[in-house]
């Protein structure tokens, strides 16, 4: 019963019960997923390979950075992309058309991927690794969902997590998103070519993404003009050598 | 114990468990939301409102709209809005500089409003208008927090569930994301002023929509230049007289 608005059987009692069994439902389940990460990042350093985790909203340039990523190192490191998308194969099909092994998840509804489909991925990468007569793979791109809130919860087994925000979503994103800055290694600011024509202070995005983040490593690209690609390759290999 | 792998203990067997009592609790979750959101709609109606749940990706553009309808619109009609964020006052900071009641509420980690939350946001809209000297609304505007995914699962009360994309985020969303689509009355192109600088097409978007779901009225619009605008006013009023 609800006081000021007089509205009855609101089920608020019930409601309480029932968020108290998803919390320990959830954890339980989240415990499942990160023993599965902790597998699969054996798994994929088996397989001789670091793993980027990039999580993003929807139509941040994570696919367009992904194709010219392997069209600037494909002669020099051997690459493999798991694309999570809810429907649709066609972020497959564009990192496909340059000539890399790729596999796409489809969630069927869910806003992330977690540790088991990663899994399951991993599996087909190495299948086509195999057809291909690849031995391994340097660098492993696990492509998520397009959300910037529900990624952040599950570890997949990845070496580093990307946050991606393209000029035109706004400079306050990290104090509106913390969480996934919080739990992020490196905050990548897309579409840099755009910034005449918006109203981002990229002064305010990285003060706020490094007070939510002090080691957050920060760059700036534009894989249209090729602005701070250097810096974002230079990264990668660095990964590559170092782990 | 996973065969092609070799790797043991990945808590399959106990990961269905939790998933069936997840599902449970969620659907028991579920119908105390949309009983709480149809409550929420009488109460809604008690005070004269239509209301409309704006769903989009972060940096749509929801809040920029918002802020050029109060402008257009404010002469003529009695609206209120609840800002639905993570964390931050700032969009409700931006709506109240323009002089309508608002309430903001923050998840606090939630990726999306749901009933009980709106039901918070009533209250506090109805005790600003009586500070105001309100004797009601004829629009309550719900900007929910920006993600295009979870917020389709919630039914909040709204007479009109509006879905936005902006250009800059591309026109195979629809594709991506069709169950928000399904679920949505009135699909609004955003951001429309930038379609030179995008490769987006208009013809895509909207054949992909309408085949997810044929009723779905389509507008177009830039809150920066006011093309389309005078569509989205006449939409708005049109709600408000028939409903």
């Amino acid at each position: 019963m609800c006081d000021s608005c007089g509205c009855h059987n609101h089920g608020h009692e019930a409601d309480k019960d029932a968020e108290k069994r998803v919390v320990e439902v959830h954890e339980s389940l989240l415990a499942a997923n990160n023993r599965q990460a902790d597998e699969n990042r054996r798994h994929m350093e088996a397989m001789g390979a670091v793993a980027i985790n990039m999580i993003s909203s929807p139509g941040s340039g994570k696919t367009t950075l992904l194709e010219h990523t392997v069209a600037a190192l494909g002669g020099s490191l051997r690459m493999g992309v798991i694309e999570g998308d809810i429907e649709t194969e066609r972020d497959a099909e564009r990192i496909r058309k340059k000539g890399v092994p790729v596999v796409q998840i489809t969630t069927g509804g869910a806003c992330h991927l977690d540790a088991p489909l990663v899994h399951k991925g991993l599996h087909g990468l190495e299948h086509q690794a195999m057809e291909a007569g690849l031995k391994g793979f340097d660098l492993i791109f696990i492509e998520n969902v397009g959300n910037l809130v529900c990624p952040a919860t599950f570890y997949l087994g990845e070496h580093q997590r990307i946050v991606l925000v393209s000029v035109p979503e706004g400079s306050d994103k990290p104090a509106k998103y913390p969480f996934t800055f919080k739990g992020a290694h490196t905050f990548v600011i897309t579409k840099t070519d755009l910034l005449p024509h918006f109203d981002f202070s990229m002064e305010e995005v990285r003060k706020e993404a490094l007070e939510i983040n002090p080691e957050l490593r920060i760059l700036e690209v534009s894989a249209v003009t090729g602005q701070g690609m250097d810096d974002w390759i230079d990264y990668l290999k660095g990964l590559v050598t170092v782990e």
